[in-house]
């Protein structure tokens, strides 16, 4: 270690002067802006030559520098290439949005000032800013006054928050002894539309996978509420310990929602969690005429809803809202000598499953601050039309819906005169036409389609239908 | 539900117009960089008064719609003003970096194209791009080719995934059956200057918070293997099955280095899983003067570097690195019928904690390749450096240091003629001249300094000797 009076020059390439930094910005501005042109025109497949792309890739061996204007633009050309396009106006797909500007904006913002969102002592007003966007979207859900929670980085992560938080309140001795603190094997509850991360969450948190009852739908991709109760009640007589039952609404394979009220009125009967996974769903909250659809979520304990899913921030703006917010404190309390000392309970170090975090909340403030709740209802009753359209045309040309979704989810099947669902859709991709998925809707192999761009045509309705059909016919 | 045959327009406070894009992300280029070079210039410490910035934010209820240009500004000017600057070449706090420009740039291009990284079905080439960073760090790090891992979005994210694993390995029934699947409850050991997060971690795992050990350090703040190889050994004595052991790679209290090898030998000879959490020491890989600091690394199951510390990144951008990752498809294996076919070993959604994810990898695979392991090597003995500068001054003013390190954490205690800790701490912070932290190492009360700006300068480190100084004299 040198004691001589001075320091080696900051690395240039890392920290450039404001000269350089405005110019690869500027530049940025517009390639992004010609590629998202581009994107929209072009396939919504990746065409990407993948030998080709790995061996460049495997070029990078991260000894020579490389001059980084055309190492942006080599990585902006491969994204082009070598990705499902999530901004393409004809993905149909699986809830991942076409992220809206005032995101994007909110984002080089909290990037560039990078604050650290584990505690009010390091970043007061980020924290409050975040927290303020939670206690809106509680209460527009009719939450009381006192909720709270956080952003996470994903339903997943929330959804997991809502198993630690029934775990830590079901059994006093959870947090110091764990799972063994209880009588016998617990249980948590959704149904078998579920989203899949369920089973890896039982897994993680150290309750088994073989914890999860995946409870029978109604035939109508909603979770059956006697088989519910039944199953509850069975546990119980079984020595078994419910913790949690979780609801969907907005199932990922058939946009339904499971009966919210029904399972609320199960849960406090039986004194566990209730927890509605909203991921998606949650932001028709946002609309006047589609709110309704989720009555029975203030009768929650806790619920998810994921910004960068329905709410069209980037990824991964996901929130998790708790009515009771003392179990969070709870369940994630740390004690610690070189944290700043002023904590409050919305540091949420001490409140979630994170420590080290992004400013993540500010995409959604921002977003929501620029659209209103009017825009995002505006936004969230668009798609829902998108959807009826596309629907009214395959029904006019013989498909059949399979599901009766609210929301913006279609499941259908084709006439029996087109090919097999697996061959249309793998037809439909390879022409890069639109992407729709394949799945399976109450036992049955469905084409699954979902509108996830908040700028999609009538023109690009009519592009999936038309390509959905030929898709079907012999290729 | 309309059958007409329009759609409604897109909303354009979501969705505007290009010419609108490109003027409001041309304003955030000179507005973002006025700010970084005002904050240079002025207070490391909040200056917002909460009174007012409360006042305002509670008058956002998201009824009308904001525009926003002033919206950009009003979030920019609470930001300046109301957080703890990670930006200011005088914080020489907690491991939060100063984000490199690259990473900036990377952030922008993964948020405009917003692709899934949880499969590569959607995302082939930004999946494979992360896999190659992931393979670089590893072999880096002295990993065998055939190791891999994952971006996670912290340290504590990484560091839980290890303790999964862990779990996973030990017991073949705990993915079914969980912690109850043990003959005997379950032990995991780190040391007692680790990261306050382990114990969070050992109760969102289901083994509770009494599984962790905090073994004694060495005087140095190193964990004392022999106490380590003792715990261990009375602990299995008793019946309590050992599954963990994870030695720190710079400790956040005193930046230093548990004896790696050593442990690697203790936990091999238990035959329980070894973790080494490099959060912030890790990215001393990048240099060749000091990546031998770090043997012994390289005999470790999995290791944790978070790139948003001393890579400087944005934030979060942690990193999950495994030996052996069929353990990983084993821990987060899923079924499901919606996702694309196509899966890969390599697929986040089957082999980490999370589902949806950002394109996080892209910031390191920008930033490595602008600067090479020999900038991000520069970078590192920079801050060294700066450390060591900060060192000679203190003593040559008669302050002692507590620590030891090898790396850029400095422990100091002032002279006896200058005032407490405590009051010196909260005179320097109350004056805005620089940010260091209070906390313990080896007992005693220190002030803890940190380098984690690439740009300080020595005049930089001149204002923070003397400023500290100051704050230890009567006021």
């Amino acid at each position: 270690m040198s004691a001589s009076d001075d320091l080696p020059s900051p690395v240039p390439s890392l920290f450039p002067s404001r000269a350089t930094r405005e110019r690869v910005d500027d530049l940025l501005t517009r390639e992004l802006a010609n590629a998202n042109e581009r994107i929209a025109r072009g396939s919504v497949m990746p065409r990407l030559d993948m030998a080709k792309f790995r061996q460049e890739l495997a070029g990078f061996d991260f000894e020579t520098p490389q001059a980084v204007e055309p190492l942006l633009a080599w990585s902006i050309a491969q994204l082009e290439l070598g990705a499902v396009h999530m901004t393409h106006p004809r993905y149909f797909g699986l809830f991942n949005p076409a992220p809206g500007a005032p995101s994007q904006w909110a984002d080089r913002i909290a990037g560039a000032f990078n604050p650290q969102l584990a505690s009010s002592g390091s970043s007061p007003a980020p924290v409050e800013i975040e927290a303020h966007v939670i206690r809106a979207i509680a209460g527009r859900a009719g939450f009381p006054a006192e909720a709270g929670g956080h952003f996470t980085t994903s339903g997943s992560e929330a959804n997991y928050t809502s198993l630690i938080c029934a775990l830590t309140r079901a059994e006093p001795r959870f947090g110091a002894d764990g799972v063994r603190a209880f009588p016998g094997p617990v249980a948590l509850y959704t149904s078998r539309d579920c989203h899949p991360a369920w089973s890896k969450i039982a897994h993680q948190a150290g309750v088994g996978r073989c914890a999860l009852r995946l409870v029978a739908t109604d035939g109508n991709g909603r979770m059956d509420s006697r088989a519910l109760s039944e199953a509850v009640t069975r546990d119980r007589r079984q020595g078994v310990v419910p913790v949690l039952i979780a609801a969907t609404a907005g199932t990922t394979g058939g946009g339904m929602i499971d009966p919210l009220a029904s399972c609320a009125a199960i849960a406090r009967s039986h004194g566990v969690w209730y927890h509605v996974d909203a991921a998606w769903g949650g932001a028709a909250l946002a609309s006047d005429r589609l709110r309704g659809e989720l009555d029975g979520i203030e009768l929650a304990d806790s619920f998810t809803i994921d910004a960068h899913k329905w709410f069209a921030t980037t990824m991964g703006c996901g929130m998790f809202v708790a009515r009771h917010t003392a179990v969070l404190n709870e369940a994630f309390r740390v004690a610690t000598d070189f944290m700043p000392t002023n904590a409050s309970s919305l540091d949420p170090y001490l409140n979630t499953v994170q420590w080290s975090r992004r400013f993540l909340g500010l995409r959604l403030f921002v977003s929501l601050a620029a659209a209103g709740w009017k825009g995002y209802g505006a936004h969230v009753e668009r798609a829902v039309e998108v959807i009826a359209q596309v629907k009214n045309r395959l029904l006019a040309r013989g498909w059949s819906a399979m599901n009766d979704s609210s929301l913006a989810v279609l499941c259908v099947v084709p006439p029996a005169e087109l090919g097999e669902i697996r061959d249309i859709v793998r037809n439909l991709l390879s022409s890069g036409r639109a992407w729709v998925a394949r799945t399976n809707f109450e036992g049955r192999e469905v084409i699954r389609i979902c509108a996830t761009h908040g700028e999609t045509t009538l023109a690009d309705v009519d592009e999936l239908v038309n390509a959905l059909h030929a898709a079907g016919l012999p290729q």
